[in-house]
């Protein structure tokens, strides 16, 4: 960094390449600088039940690791088995526990950062609070590696859960599906995870996946994936009668519990490889939509409204529990000329729905390249004038990861 | 605010005054700006679990308001029946429920904030995950009403649990009371509160307030204050089981539990009250000392060493769960000379020790006028200069609360 910095190079931070917003891409060429060999976890420390680790280390792989011993660290994307916590912490990455246990940002007490001018400095500190100065550490959370390179992580960890239940439960209405979110979350209950798929979605994953089956009834509008989990099983099984209930209001088929362990990877196999599913179907833009979780409904049938005008076909899942919808547009039978000019259009109209919702861009995809240039339908010019000077402090060359993030033409 | 930027005047937010830190002091005149109009809560959003406020409302005023909703607001200090929502944004506050629910930065979702030119931007949105460019939200918080006033936060709730369960434990030695702690999280058990409070501690408090009682063996020299929360009685009492097998191993005595809202009442004041107690006793000045959960025997330990050596007392107390413990070194009969010149020293070895075990400066406190000094302890020069640089990059001309945070002669 110290070279590149005095030669003024551009250098592009690059984890495992899964993120989903363009932040790894080198867009000024430079240096591509790979953090694969940060792959070291550096401590597992089970008396204050934190882990510290090298930002090159496969999510999954840290995951396992506390695992022995009885640790859990939640956010876990879809690509958990390739991508890496630097590319978490970048993109401050969620996954289908983050309802219940919160997002990357929510576990991490302190970093390591090489700063653009090769300098390392260190945020937070091992310590659960933390009031001492400006918020560094959540500051490069987030920030796509455009201010920092983090290299090192204190990350917290909760004890490992002993019991978890899985249920997945049809709709014979997306939006009803997407009505009965918000009832379980007022029914005082905190799922674990709450995920949704739409029809699509579960049928291009079971046609994509061999080695699961499930029986899908052809009036079957939408799924619902719900888990709670504990210590206590009982109370987990009054909590899965009370949802329940719940759901039987919003007109659902008949529910699969899943019997084992066997059964529980299936289901979550089939809604983690959904994206896959979508790429080996059709070229696709995916947007990372999100709104407050009682807004779902309106985003869903927004967004299907939207495609219908400009002749687009979508299919959404999502982590449904915290309004985060994933929104894969499908390029399919369309021409180069309405996919590249016209769907940005369209594209706008959904963020713009998003925000007058009361919602947002991205929930944890990131801007990175690809969103960068919707930023002024969240930010005033004034608050995105103000990320350029964040940058700025931090990266006076601008020689980190330029391009990302700050829409062009902000001054 | 475009006046006094106009005419570089400088201004101090204040909100409710019960700030442990000076940051609410007008060092340097100007304009001492009260929040105390802005006391509007504008919306319990109960489809959503948010609510959307002023920052001049007392902190236990919206809880209470949110409870009427069957929705909780975990965060609350022990000054919650006066200090101001805001306040709590500027310090990012704990309190005792921060150990199972995270402090006040882990519930806000967005914010507005007025520039110290006038100008006013909105950080965040209503959603639970956001990964939509530089985290302004997680900046402002806990910057002391140094880069922003902030008028209106978003903020997260939950669905308020069923069942409380409460217990005091005795101890015949202050540091197996303090290891005992982590061996609680270790079991796999996660309280909703877990204070510490020294013999000193509960003895003052006990001759401080009129109407609680509770015998303390003659030869007890902590205790700690265990709740347990949730929606399954059954569970907490297996909790509260497993809680009282790990505690045995540590020495101690007979446990109290709290039969009923009064004595949970009663227990709690016990223990709020202690800040209070020590005050009418004595000059003293608190410290905010954290450390990783493990460690808090030896800061402890140390702390008492260190007030040997330089022939001070003082009462700790705090949120042990968290790590978090509040050292009150008492004046008493020290001279102001010996106050004034040798203490300053005495808290640096303090602060070393801290960070020498893993911690930092401040848990929930924050830094403001009276920890400034310190920070070359827990910051390097370069960190202490973003810090600096990001001031600036908000208020070019240094009129908000200027003195504050960032030690002097910083670059």
């Amino acid at each position: 960094m110290k070279y590149c910095s005095e030669n003024k190079i551009p250098v592009t931070p690059i984890g495992a390449r899964t993120g989903l917003s363009g932040g790894a891409l080198s867009l000024y060429g430079g240096v591509g600088l790979s953090m694969e060999k940060f792959n070291r976890i550096i401590e597992v420390d089970t008396l204050n039940q934190q882990v510290i680790t090298e930002t090159g280390v496969i999510t999954q792989v840290l995951q396992e690791e506390v695992a022995k011993q009885g640790l859990y660290y939640p956010p876990d994307p879809s690509s958990r088995g390739s991508c890496f916590i630097g590319g978490n912490l970048a993109e401050n990455s969620g996954g289908p526990r983050a309802v219940k246990y919160g997002v990357t940002k929510d576990f991490v007490l302190g970093l390591e950062v090489v700063l653009p001018d090769g300098e390392i400095i260190n945020t937070g500190a091992k310590t659960l609070k933390n009031s001492t100065g400006y918020n560094l550490t959540q500051l490069m959370i987030g920030s796509e590696g455009t201010l920092g390179i983090i290299t090192k992580a204190i990350l917290k960890l909760v004890p490992m859960p002993k019991y978890q239940l899985l249920m997945l439960v049809p709709f014979y209405s997306e939006e009803k599906a997407c009505e009965a979110v918000s009832a379980i979350f007022r029914a005082g209950i905190t799922p674990s995870a709450l995920e949704f798929m739409e029809r699509d979605a579960i049928d291009w994953v079971l046609r994509f996946v061999d080695d699961v089956t499930v029986p899908v009834e052809d009036n079957i509008k939408a799924h619902l994936l719900i888990e709670v989990d504990g210590n206590h099983l009982e109370s987990l099984m009054l909590d899965c009668e009370k949802i329940t209930e719940v759901i039987q209001q919003f007109d659902a088929g008949e529910i699969l519990f899943a019997d084992d362990d066997a059964q529980k990877n299936q289901l979550w196999k089939l809604r983690r490889k959904v994206a896959e599913a979508v790429k080996a179907n059709s070229v696709y833009k995916e947007e990372d939509t999100v709104v407050p979780r009682y807004q779902l409904p309106a985003l869903l049938k927004g967004v299907k409204e939207i495609g219908h005008r400009y002749g687009f076909k979508s299919v959404c899942y999502g982590h449904a529990g915290d309004g985060n919808l994933h929104v894969n547009i499908i390029k399919g039978e369309l021409s180069d000329q309405i996919w590249n000019e016209e769907l940005p259009i369209a594209i706008r109209e959904i963020f713009q729905l998003c925000v007058g919702l009361g919602g947002t861009l991205s929930g944890e995809h990131g801007i990175g390249f690809v969103q960068k240039n919707y930023m002024d339908i969240a930010f005033a010019p004034r608050s995105l004038s103000l990320m350029k000077s964040i940058k700025s402090t931090f990266d006076p060359l601008g020689i980190l990861n330029p391009g990302k993030i700050v829409p062009d033409g902000i001054n």
